[in-house]
């Protein structure tokens, strides 16, 4: 079953001097949240999980992430291209969207660090999960 | 002076399993760039120079970066709006440009958390630097 | 009640490119443990979870930390002094202790960052967790 | 020749809400600078600057680390056992020392990970450094 939702806890070192989590810490969540996402729908099948690399990034800061509340990070959507992974990110606290984000993964062949097709499995993953 | 080229050295622990330098640290690179940037934009002027919130960032990781070579981190291009900065980035290692990406910052008044336009000291820096 | 035992579930860019997690990101996770463990036993006061700063810190890396398995991050022991307040760190995958730490905190008055005597709240939930 | 001596400039991201570097950070930079110093006793070997693993670090926070002024992170002391490096670090802003640390590293044979003797050109940088 793919894992489309995780929670977070903030932690006190992710925070900055303005008080908020600081962007590099909501990079890292997205990171966390979208290999809990691809690790679930390679799950039983002995790939490996970290046959991704990332192609790009895109980060929305809607608002402020703040300690002392839990974030759930959820997967919105997600398209499978050729060799490529394209996934929405959304991050939420409470009732407050709080980042959107979108994440582009190639996955390799990690000897040759060169792009390799999506397995079956995960486009079936993606499909059951509604994406 | 517009400081729009910093020299960063890659660091062990930003590196991750797969032997390059993550994709997290690299976020975490391109606020070390714009602040030194907007920093300079704003040196001798009493502002502070924490009084800027990431509206959105933009990262394409173009190619892997290492550990072993200096990390050039260029300010390739900043658009101003009325509250708020574009800044283009590029990251290099030697002739290979490794990462591009964009950052959106808003000026803000530290107090409110509300967008404040940008001074005009920061559109002259902008235009003294060619962009 | 003195919260002594949080699960960490290692993540992938605190790993490095010795294929384990980094020194510094062990660091990082016993913030985490003692600031769960300082909470709980301020919980319901009022009181500020974060009037501690950090005075020292000791990890003795016991065996390799892997991606793959959660971490239980215990508090194997804790000791009131005046103002100050040390806690035994203990990290285990399994049935391997990977990392035995301490930490010494020491309880400051936010506004002036000097010492400030333990609250005794926190000398009750030390006894009623067994410490 | 030993490098005993480099500059860290602080990095927004590395404070936390409390207004100062975090302790984790500190961790990091110690990181830094040991694998400066061990990389510059093995310049020109060969040999590889990663075939360290850390055994135990202890950090003391002797004052307050701040933005806005560079560290000077100094090994003030090294002592060679059979397979391990003792490592004595100093954290200056200005006149103020931050930081006294010591890392406890092993020197291995990166197949095994298990204790490999110290080079002897390590010996012998330790004591052209005077250590």
């Amino acid at each position: 079953m793919a894992e489309t939702s995780i929670t977070i806890t903030p932690r006190f070192y992710e925070t900055d001097a303005l008080g908020h989590i600081n962007n590099a810490s909501i990079a890292a969540w997205l990171e966390v949240s979208r290999m809990s996402f691809t690790g679930s729908l390679l799950a039983g099948t002995g790939q490996d999980a970290f046959s991704w690399l990332v192609a790009s990034i895109h980060i929305d800061f809607v608002a402020e992430t703040l300690m002392g509340t839990d974030v759930v990070a959820r997967i919105s959507g997600a398209r499978a291209g050729n060799t490529s992974l394209t996934i929405e990110h959304e991050l939420w606290q409470g009732e407050q969207l709080t980042v959107r984000g979108t994440s582009v993964l190639v996955h390799v062949d990690l000897q040759t660090r060169s792009g390799a097709p999506l397995p079956q499995i995960v486009r079936d993953g993606l499909a059951a999960a509604g994406f």
